[in-house]
């Protein structure tokens, strides 16, 4: 026995996302069902669906920033009720028992967590499916509260966006007086500026496109630098605590590294490949590289806490499901501010 | 007024180190002069006599592993008194004012620091020289105790191959239980196999040449893994905490990065130049890579004093300062276990 449930699946990497219907499990003990409102348009639902990292497993259906509302409940279910407002971000599963998942980073799961979407279920090795869709099912625990004083709709690229860049900022220490630089102004590099400035920090953007500073300062960076601009560069030495990188294509990191302080790390959150980078400035300044995958569940609820207590959402753009084909195309050219959000009553025309 | 001073110098980048007579400033109120004893021959004064780095100011003295005695002090000068032995690194001098210098990170000063050779000072803008030379002056600021029970020849590579390895394992919290390996097996690689088993680390030799095993063990190595053997590389991942990589030219990262456990870093200490590293799987297990130089003075004398307690010294090979040329070919082929050290008495023969 399974839930019949209506969904966009691309079914090849050559295909477009289509109406695709397909079964989730029945509830297990422990598991909560959620009637999807509203699913965040994340890239990496556009290179799965295109099979760009070359793991893709068809048919795709993408969607890892999901909110939606509790339909039902498994028996063991403690944490959630019926009609309780909820998320489900990039994660649904982890081995439970490694010493990263008693951490709180399952996102670091020694044997790999269970992604929401292109993963196999750790229990029955069916597929999962993720956002795009009516309905999801998952454990209680990797579930998240999300707060109702917030925007719902615009709450979803918290999910990932948001957490993608909070993780590092906490894991960094950025506090009251640190200074912070995000390189790339799209769906995490708004998130990152957001959150930076709300935890207190300096905020810088470094971006290629001067015409971008009017949105920088209204998103809460204090500065903004034109990283093409050799001279703002160059005085921007030694400045940094950190610096979240959103960049996912390949970029020349020589540019960035100069202007970390003593100490400082660049974080790369959305690039997969060869670094450009020389040792020289990190030597010299004890600056280090790192790398940081979304997060943990602990960690996501508390980003959705805070967000609820400074009122923080994503700057999101609305799309009916019908249209994601079209706004994967416009993703591609950063034509949006800075997140699309589907809204899933869309799904209804197809029923 | 000036003392003079007969030391060995490369008086170009093609011509040998040979003897060479210069004048040392008389001894400012804060400075300490030092007759010395023993001095270590450390790559870096190979690469500078040569001007393999670019920036060479001829005549080059080198020498920054600097062991001797006190034989006079400036009126100033409370530190120190006629007759101790006593110890200069890589720096003579810095801004002392900076947050860095404040914080006791003399090597990352913001203004740059003073090396003891190839800088010019920063008063008398006379350039300095190094220890292969019979006397130095220096400001007891700058100047390291060093404990009496140790082995004095074989205490000068502590100031510079010692330091490199010894400022990133206390940086990176090395203590009881971490794991943590070293990559290359030479005066640095060597050290650092040292002082890591002295914290209580469990350590590990990476080399790519299954003869050193024997030679790891000695040293305080728990394991040694041939980095050329895919299979010995794979059953090594997820486990350091911090790699310290000693390796001076161009290497692949890539074979290293995977064995780091979650937020384990990789610090080069000795590698000059573009990474070949990728982001993957810094970003799966928010791995970093880092550089370091030397360390700062308040660190190199709680390096002097654990040695002291732990009776740690360098493995050297004694030289008479003659033989310096032939050295430096023999260090060109890593075939000095592991650091030579100058007798500076064999400058006699000069005089």
């Amino acid at each position: 026995m399974s839930i019949e449930v209506l969904g966009f699946a691309a079914q090849s990497a050559k295909s477009p996302l289509a109406p695709f219907k397909f079964e989730r499990r029945n509830p297990r003990e422990d598991d909560v069902v959620i009637q999807i409102e509203y699913c965040g348009v994340c890239h990496s639902d556009l290179h799965q669906a295109r099979d760009d990292w070359g793991f893709s497993s068809y048919p795709v259906v993408p969607g890892h920033e999901i909110v939606g509302r509790v339909t039902s409940i498994g028996s063991n279910v403690t944490k959630y009720k019926v009609g309780d407002l909820v998320g489900i971000g990039c994660l649904v599963d982890s081995c439970r028992t490694c010493s990263a998942c008693h951490t709180g980073l399952e996102q670091y799961c020694e044997e790999g967590h269970t992604q929401t979407y292109g993963s196999l279920d750790r229990h029955d090795h069916r597929p999962t499916y993720g956002g795009y869709s009516q309905t999801i099912i998952c454990s209680e625990d990797f579930v998240l509260k999300i707060p109702e004083n917030l925007d719902t709709k615009a709450v979803a690229p918290i999910l990932c966006a948001g957490i993608t860049t909070w993780s590092p900022l906490r894991h960094w220490n950025v506090s009251k007086g640190s200074k912070v630089a995000v390189v790339g102004l799209g769906g995490l590099g708004h998130m990152a500026i957001k959150l930076a400035n709300a935890l207190g920090a300096e905020v810088t953007l470094f971006t290629r496109s001067a015409s971008k500073e009017q949105d920088a300062r209204e998103l809460g960076a204090h500065h903004v630098i034109l990283s093409t601009d050799e001279a703002q560069m160059k005085s921007a030495a030694n400045q940094f605590d950190l610096i979240v990188d959103t960049v996912p294509y390949d970029h020349d990191l020589k540019t960035y590294i100069p202007t970390l302080a003593l100490n400082g790390t660049i974080v790369l959150v959305g690039y997969l490949g060869d670094l450009n980078a020389n040792s020289i400035p990190m030597i010299m300044g004890r600056k280090a590289i790192a790398g940081s995958v979304i997060g943990g569940i602990k960690e996501t609820q508390e980003l959705l806490d805070f967000c609820g207590e400074h009122n923080i959402v994503s700057d999101v753009e609305m799309i009916d499901m019908q249209n994601i084909n079209e706004a994967f195309e416009r993703m591609l050219k950063s034509d949006v501010k800075y997140r699309f959000v589907i809204d899933m009553q869309s799904l209804a025309k197809e029923a």
